[in-house]
């Protein structure tokens, strides 16, 4: 991968970058088409990061179905599908990682110790080998976003991320790998996630300035919900820090971990307040 | 820097690269001239990482001298001298480490806490903003240039890291550029280490098997010179690993670390047993 890589680079051509976990769906291929888009190659990888998954999370029974994803893959502009193996990834006596800080110790990273760890570590083996000018992520995973640009801006490297906005059923789930694990009731029940944003988001555009109250607001709408059987963190917060906000006078994210049954889901809306316009 | 490099790649230049903190001797220059004669390009970078000095460490004091320095440089055929200074390399709200585990933590990493996180921190952003196909580094430093090999496997950096051998003084001592801390009779006592190094060796080469015998006869030798405040670590090691070696029956490491007044320093030797040969 890296000899064919430098081989584009030496041709000048411009290289676009889509790292995944497999078990594609419309989220991942919007961000497939994006790169064939704006690139000249596209690579796409398919790597189940074990470094990622804690030791109670659900690194065996997470969705794999290479024939699917690849199907997927031949109908879009895809040069190249890398998919590394865990053996080439994590030799015997691996031993080096990534550490980001702050940003990656609050929401998720207060719940999945060593979860972004694992992230950014897997991400920098990637961009070192695939040695793209543009990689792209999905803005479900926020807080991911902000940790890799983090390590790219730390560690001076030369890939520009680009963060696409979270592809959603028609009943507003945010589409993702995990929604597969959910029964028909659970998925029913999982759509109060996009709700609790939505009213959250529509409250502020009406005037609502207290990020408490919007919290309070989003956190029962919630609880209406009885087969949600854990909140890992719900609120209002900075997009840059991810600290709490406690006014929504400017953008704000509002973000969502909860857990149906055994399955964690995770949601977020960003609301720029400014311009009094919603994107997710 | 970034665009510089990528343009000398698009042409199809290889770049050696040797990362330096200044106070340039002749240790540097073996590693430039190396790097000249198996490169298209060479840049040499000056940066005194403050991230791999601890707070009671020598960093204010630690010697500059950038007009010396360049008028070395210009006596060789380096293309770019690369002078990154704090406050780009560590802007506001810097947050990324790059952790190497047991092979940082051993010898000189168990007495610097933190050195080899800044050390592997700061190589990675310089290979980052340089993109070497090759990087240079001496052998006295021999922790730091297996730290550096663990990182570049284990993250698939695509550069050759290459050692190069110790440059000594006649008396036998290595350069470094602490030396300069030492007045005339601290330099003198100084030269135990080598003399200690060079005994051990000569004494395996002799048919000595036994790693404790070795161990005491080296350190038996440095407490000889009175002049040596503290003995951080004397030993022969196992020269992939860092552990200690109880049998000098294949290439062991020989290595030392030692105060005089203030001043550490540190010295090595790889005895190659098998075929009789000693490398220094």
């Amino acid at each position: 991968m890296h000899d064919t890589a430098r081989n584009y680079i030496l041709r000048g051509k411009s290289i676009g970058f889509v790292p995944t976990m497999g078990a594609l769906h419309e989220g991942h291929m919007s961000l497939v088409r994006r790169s064939c888009h704006e690139n000249d190659i596209t690579i796409v990888s398919i790597f189940v990061n074990p470094l990622q998954f804690g030791p109670s999370e659900d690194f065996q029974q997470y969705p794999r179905d290479f024939d699917a994803d690849s199907e997927r893959l031949r109908n879009e502009e895809v040069d190249i599908l890398f998919l590394p193996d865990s053996s080439s990834m994590y030799p015997d006596r691996f031993d080096t990682y990534i550490e980001v800080g702050d940003i990656a110790k609050k929401l998720c990273g207060a719940f999945r110790p060593g979860h972004f760890r694992g992230v950014a570590t897997v991400v920098a083996k990637l961009f070192n080998t695939v040695n793209p000018v543009r990689a792209y992520f999905g803005q479900k995973d926020f807080q991911q976003t902000l940790v890799i640009k983090q390590m790219i801006r730390d560690l001076d490297m030369n890939v520009d991320s680009i963060v696409c906005p979270t592809v959603r059923e028609k009943d507003g789930i945010a589409v993702s790998s995990r929604n597969v694990y959910l029964d028909a009731a659970q998925r029913d029940a999982a759509t109060v996630i996009f709700k609790s944003l939505n009213e959250a988001s529509e409250s502020i555009k009406a005037g609502e300035r207290d990020a408490g109250s919007v919290r309070d607001m989003m956190r029962q709408r919630i609880m209406t919900e009885e087969m949600i059987s854990e909140i890992d963190y719900i609120g209002v917060y900075d997009p840059e820090t991810l600290d709490e906000a406690s006014l929504a006078e400017k953008e704000v994210l509002l973000a969502v971990a909860v857990r149906i049954g055994k399955t964690r889901l995770i949601d977020n809306m960003i609301v720029d307040f400014e311009k009094k316009r919603l994107s997710a």
